[in-house]
């Protein structure tokens, strides 16, 4: 029996990756087998391993408690196995942990750290140069987003018809210069050209979006990981039930270790018709019995949702089904899966031909704020036209839209806070009102937003005893007035403008 | 038998007036009948006249043909009867006589001049001070609208305290000094201190408004009579179903020779729950028994729609269900009563307190437009603050907003189609689409609305034979640019602004 030893410091929540050679004859990522189990004071955790090519195994791992931890790593893939120990730290700065589901409708990070989502959407950015990788990376850095959604295997649509930088398996595909922006639509997962092995995947297609992940990881950002979609030429979204599985285990022995993953089924579930209910739930089950780490888990939809109330589902991905209403229907979503909602598509800022792509920044915010102010999450994208044809929302770069730093604000005001997350709160018609979630009692914070109306006053009244600090917010210009401090009945003035807000406080009596 | 000798000029579809002194003992407005009949060669048509006070008794006519008329006056209220006949002469300019329901969904005039209801909203307006009246018919007459709704009974709302300039019934109102802009919601149409006969009204009220209605004629716009609503704290909305039925066999008896008058059944219906359908179905028969012109009859709602499948509704009279959608369920709302689709609220400009009263202008526009690219026709209102306390609204006066002078810009957009109206049809899903109702075969004629969405282009193609012209039209910037003449598929760019609409005419080849 071999022994491993890790020198490296690890942090909790921190990857551990076992590495060691192993058998190459035949197919090595389908005849041998690697396995982990690691053991500390808490658990014991048993993990698939991976070939990562030029027979090299490996083994990864995510510890939840600091202290030491001891392995063992066996399977067919060696003659030997392997044992060892390592020594797991406190997390430090800026790590949090995993994000996990809270209060039902809300989310908070493994510390406690309340985890307010505003994602963003860049499906392929990481398939892009090296050089617009490392752009969109500073704009990640430099932006308000702590979530985004991209795609595993790469995309085939408008705007999207050039080749990745790698493919995901071994094999050659069908010659692209035959696209053009107005045949693209004629080819699909079923066209002729492709020659692939779907049972050899290209290890370092797979190590790089590990880097990407690491690299979204050290911003602070979750990747939510959608692992299967229907734009495709290359026949990714056509694979028979027993390589979708292979992929599914390899997606997850390699990716799930890393705590800012999340698992998105799929992007648009309802456009692959070929996939039938039976075999989503199958991919839903490979994860919850290979991912020891319940990652969050959803799927995404086009036009019918998928049924969210599914035990494996963590919280809703919802793309709008309606052009005008999308944010706005939030709480009867709440009301209806008794999950976060996540509203991954609302329409994108910008300005292409299509109506998903072309909303202005203001109807993006609002709708932030629609959702926000009914307890739930929306989500970003930008799809501005260049003479680059590199759009955001696919390929990342820089943000030229409006709604990015109204996004930062809008974040600061759902840190400030208290509890992890509102909840809408019955009010008059013509206003969006929300307090805490989950406080028993009041929690004596209140934030009214009126969208598109323009009230020049609105009147109040919580009760004759306590006193309350009232704050007026443009949530567009990105200021917050206070208006002093009120009892009983009271009036706030307001400017008779879109888009505002009023954030009153209960001032708690000194004990 | 007396005659009455007519020697005005009277155009088809003006108003002929008997007028006769008649008894006066007990109480003229109950004791005594009036009835005129009216023959020409096309029709007979038998009329109640009604008391007028002082006296005097009146019977009116609306010809629907011209040449000669003669008529018979007779019923209890005199002695003698009486008889003549009159000449009716062609109409003028500007007379197009009564608005009717054409191809379904749509209005002509009754000389089949196109009628593209442009309606807004100013309550009591008639019941404001001289100088007031006078503003609002300037107003008018600049202004955007052919259509207005507004009440016959004074209103008791919040911005509507004061006393109108008199009352339709003999007798007293309650002390209004102690209403202020916090207690007026307890006040109601159950409030004592008011002390009225609803057996006596007073004819100069109906005078005044009848001469309103005239006013309103010669400015070409319709008077959509609210003739029943709840804002009331002088208990007219509370009288025994006999007082109500004078009441409605008085305005018919008094209005409805007017060729621009429509009967609105009432205003919020649905706020008067001691109203029970069988009350609105009565009134209903009252005006399709007494009123021969078979003038424009609806019902307007604050939540839930009254039954618009009736066969006495000529057209839907719609507030608003929801915060976010109105106009754009202009199609579904047709599809559903297959009728006239009138939105007479769907919230106003301003800046009030209230979500109903205070909405941008470009939203009150992107509303008309969606309403009217669909196939129906939306209404206006203004609502905001000023030191005097008059509103558009309710009051009438001048006009602040921006949205009149744009809808003026949508009239003449309908005005330039051919046919009566524009039908939706089957589009992109991110595009509004109409084109010209009722037409055998295709028009030739479309328009496509973007609302919000700001594409930066459009692909269109319609067939491969006919030569197409383009407009691009900025609905909020009032403009229309030729795009040229286009043939096959072809691509119109557009400034990726909100609010564009595109208009496409076939050329119709020579002959």
């Amino acid at each position: 029996m071999g022994t491993f030893s890790f020198s490296d410091k690890l942090e909790r929540w921190d990857v551990f990756e076992f590495s060691a050679k192993g058998k190459t004859a035949g197919n090595p990522f389908t005849d041998y087998t690697i396995i982990g189990i690691f053991k500390n004071k808490n658990e014991t955790v048993k993990v698939d391993g991976f070939y990562d090519g030029e027979g090299i195994y490996k083994v990864r791992f995510m510890p939840s408690f600091t202290g030491t931890c001891t392995f063992e790593i066996g399977g067919t893939f060696s003659d030997e196995a392997y044992h060892g120990s390592f020594e797991v730290s406190v997390p430090g700065k800026g790590n949090h942990g995993p994000v996990r589901v809270a209060h039902t409708y809300h989310f908070v990070y493994e510390d406690g750290t309340s985890y307010y989502s505003i994602g963003t959407t860049c499906y392929v950015w990481e398939l892009q140069s090296e050089e617009l990788q490392k752009k969109t990376l500073e704009s990640l850095k430099n932006g308000p987003f702590n979530k985004i959604r991209f795609c595993i295997f790469p995309k085939h649509y408008d705007y999207n018809l050039k080749e990745p930088r790698s493919y995901p398996y071994m094999g050659k595909p069908m010659d692209s210069s035959v696209l053009t922006k107005e045949n693209f639509m004629r080819y699909d997962g079923t066209s002729v050209g492709n020659d692939w092995d779907f049972k050899r995947f290209n290890p370092e297609y797979f190590r790089h979006i590990e880097n990407c992940i690491r690299s979204l990881r050290d911003l602070g950002i979750e990747a939510d990981l959608i692992v299967m979609h229907p734009y495709d030429r290359w026949g990714f979204s056509r694979m028979d039930a027993e390589c979708d599985d292979l992929y599914w285990n390899y997606c997850i022995a390699r990716f799930a270790a890393f705590r800012n993953v999340w698992w998105s089924l799929a992007n648009e579930y309802d456009l692959m018709p070929w996939k039938k209910e039976e075999d989503w739930e199958r991919y839903a089950r490979i994860i919850c019995e290979k991912d020891p780490y319940r990652r969050l888990r959803s799927i995404h939809n086009c036009r019918h949702f998928y049924d969210y109330s599914r035990p494996w589902v963590t919280h809703c991905s919802i793309q709008r089904q309606d052009i005008y209403k999308s944010a706005e229907l939030t709480a009867e979503y709440r009301e209806r899966y008794r999950k976060p909602i996540v509203l991954d598509e609302i329409a994108y800022e910008g300005n292409i031909q299509h109506g998903w792509g072309n909303i202005s920044g203001k109807e993006m915010i609002r709708r932030f704020w629609e959702a926000a102010c009914r307890g739930g999450y929306a989500g970003h994208g930008e799809t501005y036209l260049n003479d680059k044809d590199i759009l955001w929302w696919s390929h990342g770069g820089e943000l030229h839209g409006e709604s990015p730093e109204r996004l930062k604000f809008l974040h600061r005001i759902l840190c400030e806070t208290p509890g992890s997350g509102l909840m809408p709160v019955r009010a008059n018609w013509d206003e969006i009102a929300c307090t805490v979630e989950d406080v028993m009692g009041s929690s004596g914070y209140y934030l009214y937003y009126y969208s598109f109306m323009r009230p020049s006053f609105r009147d109040f009244h919580f009760d004759d005893l306590n006193e309350y600090r009232v704050e007026v917010i443009d949530t567009w210009e990105m200021c917050i007035e206070d208006r002093g401090i009120h009892r009983g009945r009271f009036r706030v003035e307001l400017p008779g403008k879109e888009y505002m807000a009023v954030r009153i406080r209960r001032i708690e009596p000194e004990k």
